[in-house]
């Protein structure tokens, strides 16, 4: 279960009010980068852990419990960068700086729907979605999810970082890209220390099963001849240590598609 | 620029149609695990590549035609499965059974608005959406996301494969998890290979100017008094080989949230 | 402005309830093929007609105001299908032989959240969604939309006749069906009649600017040698009037695109 | 910031595992009348409290911390649900009952893309949404979103409450539906009690502004001749005692709308 | 059924054509708080009444025909907002500043596929969704969800009135806030005099199945020592006249969650 | 299946970069008149056509591949329009004049997301969908939906040739709107030449069973006396050649709708 306490996790300062910095910030709120899809993913997976493996389960909920605070702090910072707006002076709201580059932006509803406060939607408006979390069930496919969001993750602050020059959110974006080197390198080691040999993924299905002839073979699909480009996955022992890359240069080719019927009752028709 | 030829990349034969196994191979069409994505996945990645790295432009680009291949194959898969339905006899479209079970089933507009075809839909019948689809101009970052899109499109694989009993349908499959196979291990030799040192993503980023206190601790948020558990995630050097992980027992703090006003040119009241 | 009256536009009579019907119905209110997308497609066309076409503005409006009398005549429809769930008895709602139907069906939230009744969502339980709404400010390409809509909305319609033996259903479709064949027969008709050359659409915008090389000409994209097909895409005159169909055997090609940099403040990195 | 524990919020315990119920569940993790909706509506709302009304902001914090907990409860349900999967025998997974039910219902993914456990989608199978969360700036209007949110959800849990004979299952519920009960009269009591006169909202709006011939009339939209019906909505006192109510028979209308225009610059054509 | 006239309900009239707010406007069409939503919302609740309580029905769709023509008058509003654009000149249309507002800002849709008219979508130009609409089949939430809808909806139009200064705006503004009024009091009164004790809703529910511990209780999730801050919430007689709120100072606890197994059949892999 | 080759399908040069119309190129790559839409359109459409029909195969086949030509010169169009930034040079992203431009529009996620490359998304930001794509199993409505889908890309290349000045922009859709016009004769002539009577879409249905009282009548909806408009669409032989339009007055009228029940088990409450 959850709690909360008062303060928040780190610090939130701003020194000047930047509404089009505010627009940036929600797509590391609702965004596809963002905390919302990181604090929801680490929690769909730990709900997935049987008791024998409490560690992991342990492991997700303290870092799914972490990113909760990463979106207070960011809905915080994007108030404050909104809060600038003046005293209400009928028939003037349009001539309030903050209130008019909301209207100009692209993110109009930070005004209309939510009075200048932060909102779980991305630097588009695009609302988030439930479709972007991963949570598969199989541990090291989600690790890869996982380090794969904290990589766009910590590119998306770097990117916050670079435009701004606020010390205040400097500072805030200087912990939260720490924080996601911490959660790149943490998800990696549970890879590395606590899987044998987690490739192909799934590592259980019986390999034997899958078809020996292509499933170590850089296929071409070049339009016209084409050579081996000579390139690390095209030759060379596979990283999963259990097949040797080769080059193919065309597609096997499965004879023409054959379906047999227009289907008279869907009142399909081809002619 | 893109050609077609008029043959499958691979056979696809079913024996005996299973309209709910057309459905399941929804998934792997417009599913976020789907063909659909890693078609245009790579495709906007090697959209973004400079003249100078051609070669991965060219390894992109050839794996995306690849996987829209693998949307033919299984686009013909899914209306073989369904094509069994009997020629049509006015009133009794319900009595078919194939049409019976698309009516009882969960992906009704199969019948209703594709005729018994397959769809850029998923298995839940939720449509293919473009933020499934991930390239953020870091080639790291996106190799990353190759890796886990390729793990749990295999992931998926497998799982259909287990799910039938269709010799067609199973050597199909097969095919597909080798590509899969292969299509992991590329991602990674990549980025074994092509990068010194890839993390923490993006590696461009001046790492001091990170949070330096923070980048390398996990962070306990229980509620109460923890302990340091002692494992390869708080304890040892880190994957990145940059810093050495610690414990912290808890949250920093950053003081109470203090947003001043309330906004009343937005109407808001608090009260 | 709008009005309603209390009787439904044409009878809706279900003499045998059949949930799984009424799952399939939701098409035709919520689907992109169904009567809430033609209804405002025709609401938002009038809107944007200028004061000098009055008379298109009017038919586009008398129109949208019968498709709102369509969704209400469904949903009522909808309605009576899982009207014949039982009398309240504690703890048995599963084994009301609806309930349970609707349980095991695919569209669960028509129960859970809709206590038995229509929802504007599409038989896979999809939300409806704006953007099927096409009102382009081209009344040529709108009316095109309006046949397509029709179209596949009649299609949708026939396809649900074939589903279902109930005599008050099949009446019903069958006058909904009638109208789908005025209203194609009424888009053709202003085609046809009011506007003198209407294709290429936009007929104003001035075809001298258009690549002159490439405007009639069929362009093959097979991998391989590729010959006139001799169909009546590639020969005879076109159906504007205004060119002669011919056939190009490969695409013109316009060079390897050539980005120049990797956008370092991005913290883009290929390599 | 938040914090977790390692214990659930409440016991949750599955007698029978019923894969369809699962199904239903998710309608209460990630539907429209969910736990997420709630969570992070009140989460959001909390975040955007200036400090000078803490209490609120506090309580706000309380009840979304709660809504987490319930998530994990809920999402624990629906693995116990589905937990019943025989050991693998390969081949076999369509045969057993679990992993049949789940092929055969609308939830597909829930074996596909999650292993058999809980995803952030609803009952349909559609992702939550970012839009489903209300937080305004007005804390009036957000209250009163509030009762609705806490209305639907006591209504859903109630249907799935008689949706199942599993008494762990009925348990749980009836906690749920207790909790509902409580935030119904919490989110009420906020309006009684702390505002004076919250009606209509928003109170700062100068209410002199509105136009003073429509603001308590009941208009009828009858196509017809209509009456005054004599309801509590067309005469006596209205609910913010700031008005009486009239009977308007008919809507007072405004001109026929007067676009001028065809805008040429972006071809649109009427004709 | 439903007709329509040819006059617009109220009139719209603007005096200073401005693009920016054509887009705030949009809001209040296909936005959550706006009037598409209220028009469906109504109407699939006036469709799920039954014919022994038609006076409920009706009340419905009398306003639910009402807000319609809100959706014409808006969309006539955002026409006129936008018709300022000049003739057409060859190769200037980004010259034109209405049409270079429009593609500085956020909604460029508006001239690219609507060629300057109004759509079914938001300000943030995110499309309409069917999921907006409330109609749960229980009269006492649908109120309260209705209460809401013209909450934040009024809400939102006072906010769109501080944003101009055009006083044809102001006046169509000023008629669409005084009809909010008067529905909040209209749904407000259905509450209140047409069900006994509508709370906690819904009331048909046997109450003495809820658990009878928690069901006023406010529950505390801080994490640490809490103590009642005394607040209304926490005691008091319940406005639903049916409990006392009391205070607690931690929340239950259900034992830690114990899923059993590692589901191999779905290739689950923990470790 | 599907091949590449490395060349452009035509030529794509921008001599003076422009963010803005780099946001304006998003709506024909992502956006429901885009490339995207086509490409997948014509993809799926193939994929459903029985062998005996080949030619038909091919040719949708032929154009599919040439649309996704389209979508890479797009994505090449939209990273050169944006490919101006200077190098980095820390704390000033945003005085570099295209990242100040991305920031301030609507459009942010292009710089945030992709590091300034394309995207599957619209020129709102709001992703590709699915949805968008129309695959009937029905030649003749897909065919109409062919032409609707080219004549809004069309109108919309159009739109966004006169937003330019840029002549290796003009250049590129110039040649996109001559292969608009190509594609627009292309699917009318399939439509006349392949199709005896396609009207009413789908001829397959027996005409005889849909009510022959309202099929070619053209119904008001007016409140209020209506008189024949004398229109092409009220009077005259019908484009399909089956019927003779007629004018009603009046909508039929089908009694008031009549649900019995309060479905109790749902705790469906009206009152």
């Amino acid at each position: 279960m959850f709690h909360h306490s008062k303060e928040l996790q780190y610090e939130v300062r701003v020194e000047e009010p930047d509404p089009e910095f505010a627009k940036m910030l929600q797509q590391a709120i609702g965004g596809v980068e963002g905390e919302m899809r990181v604090a929801l993913q680490y929690m769909f997976q730990a709900f997935a852990v049987p008791k024998k493996k409490h560690q992991f389960r342990t492991m997700l909920m303290e870092t799914a419990a972490e990113e909760l605070g990463h979106i207070e702090m960011l809905a915080t910072a994007v108030a404050k960068n909104l809060e600038g707006a003046s005293e209400k002076d009928r028939d003037r709201a349009r001539e309030d700086p903050i209130i008019a580059t909301m209207m100009d932006s692209g993110q109009p509803r930070q005004a209309l729907s939510a009075g200048l406060h932060a909102m779980p939607v991305d630097s588009n408006g695009v609302p988030f979605s439930g479709n972007y979390v991963v949570a598969s069930g199989n541990m090291a496919a989600d690790m890869y999810a996982n380090v794969m969001a904290e990589s766009t993750g910590r590119l998306l602050a770097t990117r916050l970082w670079e435009m701004t020059d606020d010390p205040g959110m400097k500072d805030m974006l200087s912990y939260l890209i720490a924080r996601d080197t911490m959660h790149q390198n943490q998800w990696r080691v549970v890879l590395e220390e606590c899987f044998e040999e987690p490739m192909p993924i799934p590592g259980s299905f019986p390999q034997e099963e899958e078809n020996q002839k292509y499933n170590y073979a850089f296929m071409s699909t070049f339009c016209g001849e084409s050579e081996d480009p000579e390139q690390p996955w095209t030759q060379g022992e596979s990283p999963d240590g259990k097949g040797e890359f080769s080059f193919l240069s065309e597609q096997p080719g499965g004879g023409k598609p054959d379906l047999e019927k227009v289907i008279e009752e869907m009142y399909n028709e081809v002619n």
